[in-house]
């Protein structure tokens, strides 16, 4: 199998890696930075560096576009103007109305892999990114079928999860589970900034810094990200507001039965949404009051380790002073949980379940 | 010091066990369950349980009223109709406005300290429950200074850091800080869920869960707050609402440049929070992508703890499979960090600082 990589980061550097070490594909790169490509041949991920997007794809039977949202329509462009009549094209963007309806070729499959957020460039990129990742997929109507199953079988060989999904459907989920929430992060530092008006932020817990942790995340990435997804986006800003405005309204009302009703409503959709997150078993969580001196994280983790029990997500919760406070850990599955419970305890820790 | 509990749980509790071991007061307590004083009583916190709120405060020289926000009131009343002339009276109530304006008694002193978020009930209490916490207090003009003094005092005593607040102020920054975040994250599971329809929520990545980890807490106890600050939170909501208009004008216009600057503006205050929240040094965040087996979470802070850093905070961001991923530390102070990257790169691991 021919490869075409054109943008050489992390996106299209794992992709090349798995592809050569899985498949046993050959790739050919473009990237507008040489330097990227060069370091991709040293690594081991591309079998040759091109010199233009038409070299990268000329040959190809399948083309990966990755590059910033805000640069993959003129790019999809230029390839499929280059690309063969057999060559399946596909993007990895964050958002995918803008490309599927402006690109009803019969070779272009618009795709976004949920995995790589942590990091960027080529020197991250890794043959098993994409292990059991999510990659979406937009066909269309006019799309090949042939060329459709070349890329599924391609992507499941390299690791992924292939799922195909309405363009729309696509934009829509990602504005509610991912741009909302980076938007809601944004407002929460804009209200806190505004009402400390300069004062230290007391010293409050970590609610406060979970909620707002993705606040103003890469502004040039996230810029684009918006303005690509923005009538979805819109859709659920006002949702929000009618959720917001409701709310106030039982609040103005001192509405009490009004105000439990949305706050066990939440409770109820949190729970339904952790539930359907999680693959192999619900997560359960341990609370473990804890001094938080160095070595405490250590001396948890190192015994569920060698009881073989994986933790899912840790979080520590220091007292003010930071030499008191609470890890908790979370576990996927009934039985996991009851032997990480057994675990902490024989180590003479107490532990809580909330 | 003769002291009175009224409500011996988590933090009721705590004051007790503080004040009889670090003071060497005299403690009574009372709470409608006997189960609890009791407990207490054997756990060393009381040196007896009283049967009514008039026994617990008659001798008293301070009281501290230790209830659900929404009982608050009338309990306040009950102990100032007992507590003797020269007696200081404090709650511990998450807001502050309410109870200080229909208490205009010399004695009475609102107070709310930031500890104990994590856990509830007398079983949880211990004396070190607020070395090192914020514990707002808020007199009014016509509070006794003699009986502030001594409250100040006694609270130093028990390791908090007493700080004065307008109660205005007070429940204004905690609308900002506390019960809008939680107000937002139930807005963003509600939006999620209505936007899956019943369908499972992709593998998304940490962001989602972070954003959203506080949605639907304790609806009980949450409704009670959300009502008592009620001003506030509105003002909190209208300012959110405004943000979010503005930003959807921003992107209903496709405004790049109005969108850019929102996201700018975001990042820019969330350094100046993140920067204003950190005693001993500013929060360094370090990348460490690592295989996600169990031990490794262990190796890294076991390493780091002998080398004598300590982790102000631990982020695991797996991979889907949850087989490979990336440990993101945060150490405070500029010399630990350098430490720790030290530690960590000894130990073969590559490290990023984003």
């Amino acid at each position: 199998m021919r490869i075409g990589i054109v943008g050489v980061g992390l996106i299209g550097g794992s992709v090349a890696l798995a592809s050569r070490a899985r498949l046993g594909a050959h790739t050919i790169g473009f990237d507008p930075d040489q330097d990227a490509t060069a370091l991709a041949v040293t690594a081991g991920a591309l079998d040759a560096a091109a010199d233009s997007v038409a070299a990268a794809v000329t040959d190809a039977e399948v083309v990966f576009v990755a590059a910033p949202v805000g640069r993959l329509p003129a790019l999809v462009d230029e390839v499929l103007a280059h690309a063969p009549d057999g060559c399946a094209v596909t993007d990895v963007g964050s958002t995918k109305r803008t490309l599927a309806a402006s690109h009803a070729d019969q070779r272009f499959i618009g795709g976004h892999p949920l995995a790589g957020a942590e990091t960027s460039g080529i020197a991250h990129a890794r043959a098993n990114l994409f292990d059991g990742a999510t990659w979406y997929l937009t066909p269309t109507t006019t799309t090949s079928g042939i060329l459709y199953e070349r890329l599924h079988r391609l992507l499941a060989g390299i690791g992924a999860r292939p799922v195909a999904i309405d363009p729309q459907r696509h934009d829509l989920l990602m504005a509610a589970v991912s741009h909302l929430p980076h938007v809601l992060a944004n407002v929460l530092v804009a209200q806190a900034a505004h009402s400390l008006g300069g004062e230290r932020l007391p010293a409050i817990g970590p609610s406060f810094r979970d909620a707002t942790r993705v606040a103003g995340a890469n502004p040039v990435i996230w810029t684009d990200i918006y303005l690509s997804n923005r009538d979805a986006l819109i859709e659920q800003i006002d949702g929000a507001v009618t959720h917001l405005q409701q709310f106030r309204a039982a609040l103005a009302e001192a509405d009490a039965d009004a105000v439990a009703a949305a706050a066990n409503a939440a409770a109820a959709d949190h729970r339904a949404l952790q539930a359907s997150q999680v693959a192999g078993g619900e997560l359960h969580e341990l609370r473990i009051p804890v001094p938080n001196r160095p070595g405490v994280v250590a001396e948890l983790a190192l015994a569920l380790g060698r009881g073989g029990v994986n933790i899912a997500d840790l979080g520590l919760y220091p007292a003010a002073d930071m030499r008191d406070g609470v890890v908790a850990v979370w576990i996927a599955g009934t039985e996991a949980t009851a032997q990480a419970l057994n675990i902490v305890e024989t180590l003479g820790f107490q532990v809580f379940s909330p």
